[in-house]
């Protein structure tokens, strides 16, 4: 059987150190930044512009599936934010199909439902993810409780819309994952043995 | 630290099933149907009426923590249901007092909130969950797809309700939980030892 698993995470859930300690612990690959790099040899657009499209909302609100030729017309800011994502979905399936791997974020668990990966989504309680942010923050990023709150808020939100948008399915639906981890209150590195019996 | 287990499952699930399991392992104690026996005990109904109580949406809508004050008139049937919650939660805490245990539904995660317990919520598929239900079901029973569909949507809106209306909370709410585990296409008994290593 093959190990392939994908998170999907809250913002300040601690998902992302998550997926990286569940690759080292299952000695797999942990793809992340690589696919990003990736993505920008094939497309010749910069890294910056590509994770912006990454965690940003698209820029419509219809759902990918329905197709193209419901959209009035085409315009080059659709066309790249199309080819990031066909590009993406390409090298996701790539990764998966070279070894066993962790992919963070980026629909993996919908792009490989035909491998039938193990779906984590991982979620804490807003004051929770406050803190992860805070202790993970840059020293020159200065935001007030207010302003933090927000920040989590909009990055959720986008990664919803951006989850429904490529799979016509609801980012925070437990029927689209086999497990959901709630972080509130724990340190990531203790339940990464835990998550690894799951194989 | 103590080992307290609190179960909360959808219909067809396979959450009891779990709930017993993981009391096997952890060899703790697993209540269920003692749970039911204490309270007739206690209050001289019938066990069969305090299973209806129990498995049966409110008679009433406004969560129970508004307060009674709020109630019009009190009435036999709603003093009944009022005794059998009371007895209920009180028979929780006590055996959560007495020892390290397992207990399935009874919103019993939000009345041992203060012990903090390892929190599970089981769920799945419809599908899957009607599979369960017909190799668990009774000889006699025969159920049509339509009419087994139908049972588990209303048990699980029984549930949420009563859960709702005794903690004021969303019972499918994945903040309420610590794991939520999806039992589609799995073998329950292959994922005890995963979830008893969460201690």
């Amino acid at each position: 059987m093959s190990k392939i698993i994908t998170i999907s995470r809250e913002f300040g859930s601690g998902g992302r150190e998550l997926g990286r300690r569940l690759a080292e612990e299952l000695k797999i690959a942990y793809y992340d930044q690589e696919i990003v790099s990736e993505i920008a040899k094939r497309t010749e657009l910069s890294e910056h512009y590509i994770r912006a499209v990454e965690e940003r909302q698209p820029p419509f609100s219809f759902p990918i599936h329905i197709g193209r030729s419901f959209y009035p017309a085409p315009n080059p800011a659709w066309e790249q934010h199309m080819t990031v994502y066909q590009e993406q979905s390409r090298i996701i399936r790539e990764m998966a199909d070279k070894s066993d791997c962790v992919i963070v974020g980026r629909c993996a668990d919908y792009v490989l439902r035909d491998r039938k990966p193990l779906r984590l989504f991982v979620y804490a309680e807003l004051e929770s993810k406050m803190r992860r942010c805070r202790e993970k923050a840059p020293a020159d990023e200065h935001l007030t409780d207010k302003e933090l709150r927000q920040k989590i808020r909009d990055m959720d939100k986008h990664r919803s819309k951006y989850y429904e948008f490529l799979t016509g399915n609801t980012w925070s639906d437990k029927l689209n994952y086999d497990f959901c981890i709630n972080t509130t209150d724990r340190v990531i590195k203790d339940l990464v043995p835990v998550i690894a019996r799951l194989f």
